[in-house]
């Protein structure tokens, strides 16, 4: 292996795929990334055999080969080196690397005992928008458990339904749900939030299209020069949509950040009650409180301004709330919940596709 | 105690005095702040026994009073409301807080079981001009031991010498020294490095002097609004000064971000080794050049051009490097050595009143 690539594109595609190479692995390899050259490009990558992250750049290759060598050393590098034009050299399983100022030696491990994910054969494939893609995934993938207990519920859960692709995930407490928009064919398969929230972080700003192909055991992404290939969950995902209330007693309509901002102070005062914060909506004074008690701190109550229907009060974990405002983008939010013991639904009349469900406490 | 003060000003403050109260404290009121009204303004205080601070802001007393509060608490809770006048009010040792959005109430405790610092009664008083003094702490605190075996060495050694104010420290590794200005009286005290990191914490863009009062025990800082009161340390300073070599073999001037750079990326090599590197000056080539050997990982060799007088090599740590090139802030350094086993010094044409020493390590 001999070639020439830049500075600039070989940190950029190290810093893509090192972040699933793990050094705490019992598979000393995976804490590696593989470096193999493509026709005119050095293919980069990294796996922890659930998931596995391929960037490609553009390079000068004088003799084709491959390696694989310590991905944090190796990042930690690259990105430490001026901007130039780096000349790669193996030679007996050592990467030499070379510029004007610099000469390195890496030590590598052979290629042949990288684990290679198995290729998807056949499966069906489709296209999305990659600007509507990374926003479902954002206002979604905070939402699923991080408890291996049910491993159903550590997925982000696509799905087709009455013509609609549908994205969601739930931690049993709480459930975002987007709709992704139409297909004709039926779709039903569980990603890991892991790889979700990875391919989350590959997603650019320029990137225009996404191309998903899966079969029964795994998915594979396409965006740009990068390919995410992830081991799908197996199990069914429960029911959620019937939990989802049809009709509610009150409905709240308030600006997003004045909602925010009195969950966060009040939140201060719920640490001692496991984030436990009650919300009182009242029509005649066309405002919402919030009420937190610390029985040895003290308490707080915050109200803002708001348009109520209907009016009562409902129990939640502070915390849930916070995320699910942050997710929204819009400036005002919909808070509508029937009484204490019903989940509550977050909404916005400017993210139609977005929907976000919390489960009361009791109080 | 019923008192205006507006959020802005009582953020700033306790967020300035609070991270000196510390929760895992043994004695759990300092853990609070103190408030107390001082004729016109609000006083507002914490301590850990060992450095007390203090700010007043101006403040609107209706009723004068005193009394500790949580200092988390009361500092996230504060800084989390929105900019407006807060009125304070004080019943049966709760602590009412309102504004028109948000209102609260937070358990305190009396103030009279909170300790106060000694006064400092005579002692020495003297101004120095705060943008200097920042600039010196910043250059030397970082230089002090974190280790209590030698409790001197976690100090900031302040002393006259030949008619100069003198700032130093030291961890027995590396020396940091800079020369404050001149000063006819005789001082010799020793500041625990810990305050004088608050310090400069506290100094402000906008600060034009610093009045600095000392005994045998205590040492005050006064900067504006804010008093910090420390413990001085006991004990005798090592003579250092008989450890700083007069003439140097090796003299090389270069560019600091250079320098920076290539001991950066030397350091990557230097993990196994403790942070061990090679540094070699050499005349004919007109370079500098720095080894760093992991022998697991690989190894690294990185010059940059360098105007030398002299030549040689000596190995240091690559972090006390790094540490003191940081400190700097010229284009240019001068790296002094004399062999393998004297000390190196760095220094700068432009930064006359700065020396920094770092011991060899043995190669």
């Amino acid at each position: 292996m001999k070639l020439q690539v830049t500075q600039e594109n070989l940190s950029k595609a190290i810093n893509t795929v090192a972040r699933v190479a793990n050094t705490r692995n019992t598979l000393p390899i995976l804490s590696n990334v593989l470096l193999k050259t493509d026709n005119n490009r050095l293919s980069i990558a990294a796996t922890n055999l659930d998931i596995a992250i391929t960037q490609f750049v553009g390079s000068k290759i004088e003799e084709t080969g491959s390696i694989t060598v310590p991905a944090r050393l190796m990042q930690e590098f690259v990105s430490s080196l001026p901007e130039s034009v780096l000349k790669i050299e193996l030679a007996d399983n050592k990467l030499h690397i070379t510029n004007d100022q610099y000469k390195s030696t890496i030590n590598g491990t052979s290629s042949e005992e990288f684990p290679v994910m198995p290729a998807i054969t056949g499966g069906s494939t489709w296209n999305t928008d990659a600007t509507v893609f990374k926003k479902a995934l954002q206002q979604i993938v905070f939402a699923a458990s991080a408890d291996d207990a049910r491993p159903v519920l550590t997925g982000v859960y696509f799905h087709s339904s009455d013509g609609s692709i549908i994205a969601a995930s739930t931690d049993s407490y709480r459930l975002a749900e987007y709709k992704l928009g139409k297909t004709k064919t039926s779709l039903n398969f569980l990603v890991p939030a892991t790889a979700a929230a990875d391919l989350l972080r590959i997603i650019g700003d320029s990137d225009k299209e996404i191309k998903i192909t899966h079969d029964d055991q795994q998915v594979r992404f396409e965006v740009g020069d990068v390919i995410l290939v992830a081991r799908l969950i197996e199990g069914n995902y429960p029911d959620y949509r019937k939990l989802i209330p049809v009709k509610f007693a009150t409905t709240v309509r308030l600006s997003r950040t004045d909602f925010l901002n009195i969950t966060k102070v009040s939140s201060l005062f719920a640490r001692e009650s496991a984030g436990s914060i009650t919300i009182k909506a009242d029509k005649a004074s066309g405002d919402i409180s919030i009420n937190a008690i610390a029985s040895q701190l003290g308490e707080n109550t915050a109200t803002a301004k708001a348009e109520v229907n209907g009016g009562g009060e409902v129990t939640l974990n502070s915390r849930y709330l916070i995320d699910a405002l942050n997710a929204f983008s819009s400036a005002e939010v919909e808070f509508c919940f029937n009484g204490k013991l019903e989940p509550c639904i977050l909404r916005s009349q400017s993210e139609q596709n977005y929907m976000h469900l919390i489960m009361p406490l009791r109080s």
